[in-house]
């Protein structure tokens, strides 16, 4: 069962410099390593599957946020799943499947300390690898915890999200619904749009990219859309964009609004100061407020959001979409920018092996 | 004891037109009325002292917000204290000391269908008239909710405040010191820092207009005086003022910090769009919340608050300072101008009669 490790190379990509704006790619470092037999109690994996996620972006960063930048020299950090390939740890056997943090490389080899902090197990029967990095992941984990723990959604309440077709939108949407509430999503294109009301069945979406009537400023497709779909105002906002979408839903919060501060994807690759939300002050006018979440925070409760999530997937009440892309990890860089063009649809996934 | 009413003439400010940017002397009306005996179940009450508010600004506004604006025409809405003079109201009797929403004006006939909602009896053996303006009133219920309800400091924590020898921080900060917290104010000149550390007993007061060295950004001041008094970070921020020195607070800002959305005194006259804070993010970074309050909705426990306040005054353990002018309603519209230039020390009352 065992493979020739010695066989194997592991390309891998390293930051190279800390970008300015967009990542470009004298940004990276696609480098090669070979593959080494574990150590006592260590584990290789074989990478089947990479996450890309918007939070990349700030990790990239120099300075304190909620976790350590990724050091120039560094393979990349990225979630992962993958097959362990090769152990000598008593808890895992070759064939396993796991989650974990692999980074942006084909092979990756954990030792013994952190094989118990750094992997877990996953059940391939709740769902497909590319699941197990959006809805059973770490996106659907903090649509799980942002929106039931921070936002508490009443029933009958209307929750909005953007970055509705995106892997943490898609979520908190039909979480909302399952909740009782009327969920209305934010998102660029027709085709994302219809897709979030037909397929997943949010109340409705508003295309931020629609064009703007004549004369008219461009985020007025979204106040337009807010005062169509939101009636009764909004009650949640959970935000993945920021920028002037999060203040054109300021401007239409309820009484003791909530709004999940979840992303900024609008800001990430601002070579100028990040906009700040000028309406802020309907916090004050609405007895509302903002708050910040981090999904590492509830990562001792993940089991029980998987259990329920993957209870709606079964039961066909739940949907999921990942955009897939097959590819080797030097094509991360390229793919890493759909992020940021938009042009992802569904939870971005880089499929290095099957 | 009846005073003769029709004696008497009732100078007025109204409203005459929305400002732009700082209120002008042509956006006020000079009215004068005279004074009516009150009908059945009414009172009529001389003014004493009337309370400036930097909200009072916003009340000016077109549009929505957490009170109707202040129509064209209208009596400036206005907090104050005052004696009844004339009752036929069954609660009250002349020579009652009263609080209530009288507006800019010498004499406020209260008709009986608003007695029970807008007057209330205050007692002078817990404060004086003017402490009933501050402490005991509006500035002081806000104080109290906004940092006990809203923000929940725990004993060890450390809170900063802004506005710290305004009329609501200085309530703010002394509330912090009695539970058990570091209290660090921010305020507007050495006088003011001073009084704040010497008389209130504020652990620092960070001078926001202190000279920057040479070459150093205008809000180094704050930031460095942050680094230097909130070396644990700063858990609790009560903003009074928006703009520069909430963004500069948000780089500071620890775990799960809460920022009390309590009034933003640097954009009420702000001709264009109000600056929103760039470094909102650091609540995402953090898992931070920033909320907004409003002191009306706390208003069925005002007696509960009152008496708390009332105890510290008397015990010693708390100080208040109002910045008491003399004169008439005509004298309002410039001394409202003092709120915003900075110019007042302490709580900013207009006194119509001793």
């Amino acid at each position: 069962m065992t493979t020739a490790l010695a066989s194997l190379s592991n390309p891998q990509i390293r930051l190279a410099a800390r970008p300015n704006g967009l990542p470009v790619a004298s940004d990276w470092l696609l480098s090669q390593e070979p593959v080494a037999e574990p150590a006592e109690g260590g584990v290789v994996v074989q990478v089947l599957a990479i996450s890309l996620d918007p939070a990349m972006r700030g990790w990239m960063n120099e300075g304190r946020s909620y976790i350590p930048p990724v050091g120039i020299g560094e393979v990349m950090r990225a979630g992962g799943v993958g097959r362990v390939i090769a152990s000598r740890h008593p808890a895992y056997a070759v064939g396993d499947m796991v989650a974990g943090g692999p980074g942006v490389q084909h092979y990756w080899s954990v030792p013994a300390e952190r094989v118990g902090r750094e992997l877990s197990k996953i059940d391939l029967a709740l769902g497909s690898p590319s699941q197990w990095l959006n809805v059973l992941g770490m996106p659907g984990m903090t649509a799980y915890f942002g929106l039931l723990d921070v936002a508490q959604p009443q029933p009958g309440q209307t929750v909005v999200v953007s970055g509705a077709a995106g892997a943490v939108g898609q979520t908190v949407g039909q979480l909302a619904k399952l909740k009782g509430c009327r969920a209305v999503g934010i998102a660029g294109g027709q085709e994302k749009c219809d897709w979030v009301v037909r397929e997943l069945g949010f109340d409705a979406c508003i295309d931020y990219k629609a064009a703007a009537p004549a004369g008219a400023k461009r985020w007025d497709a979204v106040r337009e859309g807010l005062r169509q779909h939101c009636q009764a105002g909004v009650d949640v906002y959970f935000d993945n964009v920021g920028g002037e979408i999060l203040d054109t839903v300021l401007a239409k919060i309820n009484r003791r609004a909530r709004i999940v501060v979840c992303g900024a994807i609008s800001q990430y690759n601002a070579t100028t100061a990040v906009a700040g939300p000028k309406n802020y002050l309907s916090l004050l006018v609405n007895r509302a407020r903002m708050e910040g979440m981090v999904v590492f925070d509830y990562s001792a409760r993940f089991p029980e959001a998987i259990a329920e999530l993957a209870g709606h997937l079964k039961a066909g009440a739940m949907r999921s979409k990942e955009d897939v892309v097959r590819g080797g990890a030097a094509d991360f860089p390229a793919t890493l920018l759909k992020l940021f063009s938009g042009e992802n649809f569904g939870k971005l996934v880089l499929q290095l092996a099957e």
